[in-house]
C-alpha cells in the first residue's frame, strides 16, 4: 500500500502518522521528495481500511497494491482449483454443464427432465425447492419435498444435484445434496456464507446484480475463510440502464477472474437474459469466453412453468444447445 | 392487467387462452379490433407472472396495471403510515433524526455519542453492533455486547435505539432494540424479512444498492405480509457509474415513494457519500426533498473509528448540520 | 398503441381526449369495462409522444405497440442487409474483420499494419485520422494527412478503409473513405447524423456507451430517414458500476439486434475492454454470438502507439486472435 | 504521478523506464524499498496517458495525483468564477433561475412564459429552438424563427437568453443570445467544443447522462483551452437502473464540483425526473444542496406542449416553486 502525502505536512504530523501506521505491524517505508512524499507499507495491509487512511487530512491518495483477498488469490494459488461433486470435475479443463428448472414441481416433472437433460450431456442436475422470489405473494418452492424429489431424481439417473439454500438452519436439508447454490441475492449474506464456510460441501456462488468482480472474490473468501475451499463462482447478468434484457451478461467477467483467481467460472445465461430464445447465443458466448461450465434452464414446459418460464428451454432446445456447445469447445482448444 | 394479442392468431389459440385465464379466478374482457385484439383482465392479478405471459406465442405485450405490492400501497391505504418507537413518532408529519456511531465500540465511546446527539437534537441512537463487511478480515462488530451498551445509553438518555440484524437467529438479542434495521445487502434476505413480519418491532429497511423503489416496496411488502406493519423506508445511494462519490444518493426517491406508499421514508446521507464533508449538503437536499428522517453517522474521534470513519461527522458537525436543518424544515413546512 | 382510462373518468373527458386523438389521423377504438376503459390507437402513432399522453389526468398507462423506428425495422424489412464497401461484403452471412491502429501516426506504421492484418485476414483497415479524446491536451489525431495515408495504405494493400469522421464540415476529405464511422459519444449527434444520411457512403454507427438498444436504432433511422440504408451497427461496451474493464461488452446485444433489424452488427471488443489481453477471449464470445464481424485494433507497437496502445494486439496476437475466430465460425455454421 | 514497479523488474528494465520518462520533460524521483520500487514523476504529467503507463508489463500500478483540468481546476483558481450574461451574474454567491418552455413554439406562448416567468422572479429565459430529438420524425424546433422570437420576448421583458446549438456552423445565429447551451448529448462533441471556445458567449454547459464528473471538467476545459472561461455546468440526471424517473438527479454531484472547480454549477430538475410533480421536492432539494441556480421548463399550456410537456410547470405552479426556492436560499445562508 502506497500513500502520499500533501505537500504542506509538518515533519511532525508526518511523524505521527508513520507512528500510528507502525502500530499495525507494517515497516513503513518513506521516500520524501522536492514536491512529495510517499509512505510505503509493507506487511499484511489487508486489514487497512483504505478509506479511513484517505480521509486523513496530511494523505493526498492511497494505493492498495496486494487485493483483500487471499485464499482466492491466484497469485498465491497459481494453479487453477478442480472442483468435484459427485463424481462430476469442475474447473482445470473440466468443462461441466448444470441443467435443469428453475423450480423442482412434482416427481414426475423433475424425473423428465432429469432423465433429458443427461441424454443431452448435462453433467449435473439443478431444481430449485427454495426459491427467492421478489414478491412474498409468487411460487417460494417445494422447500424440503423439492430437495427429496431431487435425491429420487439423483438416484435414478446418477447425475449430483445443486440447489439454492437461503436460510443456513435449512442445512441439514442439504445432506444429499452435491453442491449447495448461494443465489445472487444472498452472495453478501456474509452469516450464510460464514456457515457453508464451515460445512464441507462445494459451493455454487453466484455474483450478485450489482456486485463487482472484487466483491464476489471477497464473498468467496468469507467462505474460505471458514476451510470450505471448493467453490465455483458464477456470472449470470448484471444490473445496467439496459431494458432489452433482464440484465446484462459480463462475459468479460470470465478472463478477469480466471487472471484473478484460481476458483472453476461458470455462466448462467438463462437468468442474464430471461428469455429463451437468447439463450443459446449467449451459452456459445459463454463457452467461447473459456467459462468452465454453464447453468441452463431447461423445462418439460416452459408455459406451464410455476417460475421463469419464459427463459426455459425445451429438453429439444436443450440438445441443440448442447451440441453447439460442444462444437464450440473443440473450436477453442 | 391488459394483454395485446398478435395479429395473426387464430380464433382457437385465443380462446385457450381465455380459458387459462379463466382458471385463474379473473374476469377476462375481450376487446377485438380490426388490427388488434386486447385482452382485459380484471381481478386480482398480483399472483400472475407477466413474464410468463409475455412468453405465449400468441402475446405482444402485457401491461400491468395495479401494482403487485398492496399492504404498502397508498392506494389502498392513503393515510401516511406513523412508526412509533420509544416515544418517537416518525411519519405524518414528524422528522426524527437517527444519529451515532456506525459501530459501538466501548461504553465511553456510545455514552459520550449518545449524549452528544441528544443534544444536539437527534431523536434515536444508532449503532452498529452486528457490522456486515465485505471483507471477512474487517471488524464485524461488538455483537451482543455492542447491543449491551446501546441499551445502557438508551437508560441514560432515554434515546430510543436502532442497531442492524443480520441473522433471525439473533433475534432474542433484539428485545430492548425500539428499532431493528435490515442494512442494503439484506433488502432481498427473504428469509430474514418472513422473520421479522413476525415480530412487532418496528422495522428500519435500508433499500439495496442496486434496487429498484418497486423492489425496495416487494420487501416491505414481504415484512408487512407477516403482520407487522410499521416500517421506516430509508434510502442510502445506489450504485451507479459515477465513483466521485461511494453510491449516488437517489434523492428523487422520496417524492417518488411518498406518492406509492403511505411509510415513512427517511435518507442515510453518510453511506450515500461516504464523505463526512458531504453529509451537511446532502443532508439539507434529503430535507428539503421532504424525507420524513434522516440517519447520520458521528463518532467522537472519526479519524479513529473502527470502521466508516471516514463519512462521521464529529459531535460539533452534527450540530452544526441540526442546526441547518431545523430551518430548512422551517421553509418548507 | 394502447391508453389505459383512470376509473374515476367522466364521459365527458373521455370524450374530448378520443377527439383530441382524431385529430392525428388515428382510429380510435374504445373498449369500456366494468373496471376500466381502454383506448386502442390504430394508424401511424410514431409522431405520438407517449410521455405527454401518460401526463394526461384520465390515463393510467400506455404501452406502444409498435416501435418508432421503421426504416431499421426487420417487420418491415424481414431481408438481411448486405452492405457492401470497396468490394467487401458485411452482413447476411457475410462476417467481416475490421483491424487497424486506434490513430494513423506515420507512413510506415499504417503500411506495416495494413499489410499485417490483410495477410492474417482482415477485409477492412481501420485507422484513426480524426480522434475524439476526452482531454484537449490529448494527442487528436494527424487529420486531413491521416485520411491520405490511409489511402495509400488501401491503393497498396486493396483493403477499403474505415475512419472516423466528427464533423460534418470534413465530409468532402472523406471521399476516398469507404466506410465512414460514427464514434460512441456522437451517436446522438443528430446533425451528424443527418448530413451522412445525405451521403451514399456506407455508415459504421457505434453504440454511445449508455444508450440503450432502441435509441442505437434510432440514431440509425436518423441517417435512414435522409436515403442512407448502408449502415452497420456496432456494439463496443456500455457503462456500468464494474470498473475491471473499462466498460462492459454486451454481447446480448447482437442476438437483441437481429431480432429487431436487418442491418449488420459487428463488435469492437478492443474499445470494450480497454486491456490487449482480454481482446482474444472477447472476440471468440463475440463472433460465436453471431456478430456479423469484429472491429479490433492492431499497433506494430502497442507500448508506443499514441493512443489507446494497452489495448492494441500486436500483428501476431492479431493472428492468433483470426485462427481462433475463423474456427469458432466454422463451429457455429 | 506515483508508479508502482513490480518485484521481479530487472535493473536494466527500471533504467530503460526512466530513461523514457526522462525524454517527456519529467523530473523522475525513484525510491527503491525492499519489496518494492516506486517511481514519483514530477513535472507536467497532463500529457501522459495513464492507461499506456500502466500497460508496460513492469508496471503494477500507476496513482495520478493532479487532475488532467487545469483552467477548471480550484486548485489553481480557488476564487468563484462569476459569470455574467445580460446583466445577470451567476455563481459566487449569485444564484438564478433560467426558466422557460422546453420549445419556442409562437410568439404569443413565448411572450406571455416570458413575462410570467419574470414575474415569478426568474433570471434568464430558455426556449429550445434547435432540438435534439431521439427520433428522426419527432418535432425538431423552430430553428432560426425560434431564436428570432426569443429575442423578441427578450426585448419586451428585459430577460437575458439561453438556448441550445447543435451545430457550430449556426454560431451566426446565436449573436444575439446571451448564454449558448450544449446539450447532455453532445458535451463530447468536441468539435462543438472547440468552436464555442473561440466566441466570447458564456456556455452553459450540460452533463451527460452517463459522464462522470471529471468527463464534464474535462469537456470544460476543452471549451477554456480555446479561451472561453465563462462556463456554467449543470447537472441534469444520470442514467442509472431505477426506471421510476427518467434520469437520476444527482444532487451530490453539487458539493463534488464545488470541491473541484471554481465554476456556477446549476441544476436542471425538470429534465432529470421527467414529471412535473417532482419538480418542485428536486428543485428545492437542489438550492438546499448549494446549487447557484436552477433551470425549470415552464409551460402555460403543458397538456399541448410540442415537447417535454409532462415535465413542464405551469406558470402558477412555477411560483409556487419560486416561493419555496426563496424560503429555502433564505435558510441555507
Amino acid at each position: 500500500m502506497v500513500a502520499l502525502i500533501r505537500k504542506d505536512t509538518s515533519d511532525k504530523q508526518l511523524d505521527e502518522l508513520i507512528e500510528w501506521l507502525g502500530t499495525m505491524n507494517l515497516k513503513v517505508h518513506v521516500s520524501k521528495g522536492v514536491n512529495q512524499t510517499v509512505i510505503g507499507l509493507v506487511g499484511d495491509t489487508s486489514g487497512i481500511d483504505i478509506e479511513l487512511l484517505e480521509s486523513l487530512s496530511i494523505v493526498e491518495a492511497v494505493t492498495r497494491i496486494s487485493e483483500k483477498y487471499k485464499s482466492a488469490n491466484r497469485k498465491f494459488h497459481p494453479d487453477d482449483t478442480v472442483v468435484e461433486a459427485g463424481g462430476v470435475k469442475i474447473g482445470g479443463g473440466n468443462f461441466a454443464v448444470f441443467a435443469g428448472p428453475c423450480s423442482v414441481e412434482n416427481e414426475d416433472q423433475i424425473e423428465f427432465v432429469a432423465r433429458s437433460v443427461k441424454n443431452a450431456g448435462a453433467s449435473v442436475l439443478r431444481g430449485g425447492a427454495f426459491k427467492p422470489r421478489t414478491s412474498p405473494y409468487d411460487f417460494q418452492g417445494l422447500k424440503a419435498d423439492g430437495i427429496e424429489l431431487l435425491e429420487h431424481a439423483k438416484k435414478h439417473t446418477g447425475l449430483p444435484i445443486v440447489t439454492e439454500i437461503m436460510n443456513a438452519n435449512h442445512l441439514s436439508l442439504f445432506e444429499n445434496v452435491d453442491i449447495i447454490q448461494v443465489g445472487a441475492r444472498n452472495m453478501q449474506n456474509f452469516e450464510l456464507l460464514k456457515e457453508l464456510g464451515r460445512t464441507g460441501k462445494p459451493i455454487l456462488l453466484k455474483r450478485g446484480l450489482a456486485n463487482t468482480i472484487d466483491e464476489l472474490l471477497m464473498s468467496a473468501e468469507y467462505i474460505m475463510a471458514g476451510g470450505n475451499e471448493q467453490i465455483i463462482l458464477c456470472e449470470r447478468g448484471i444490473r445496467t440502464f439496459e431494458t432489452a434484457t433482464r440484465n446484462t451478461l459480463d462475459v468479460s467477467a470470465v478472463p478477469v477472474l480466471k487472471e484473478k483467481t484460481h476458483l472453476p467460472v461458470i455462466i448462467d445465461p438463462s437468468h442474464a437474459c430471461g428469455k429463451a430464445r437468447l439463450v443459446k447465443p449467449l451459452a456459445l458466448a459463454a463457452t467461447a469466453v473459456g467459462a468452465d461450465g454453464l447453468m441452463i434452464e431447461v423445462h418439460n414446459d416452459p408455459a406451464k412453468a410455476m417460475c421463469d418460464g419464459p427463459q426455459s428451454l425445451t429438453p429439444e432446445q436443450f440438445e441443440d444447445v448442447m451440441q453447439s456447445v460442444t462444437r464450440i469447445r473443440e473450436a477453442i482448444l
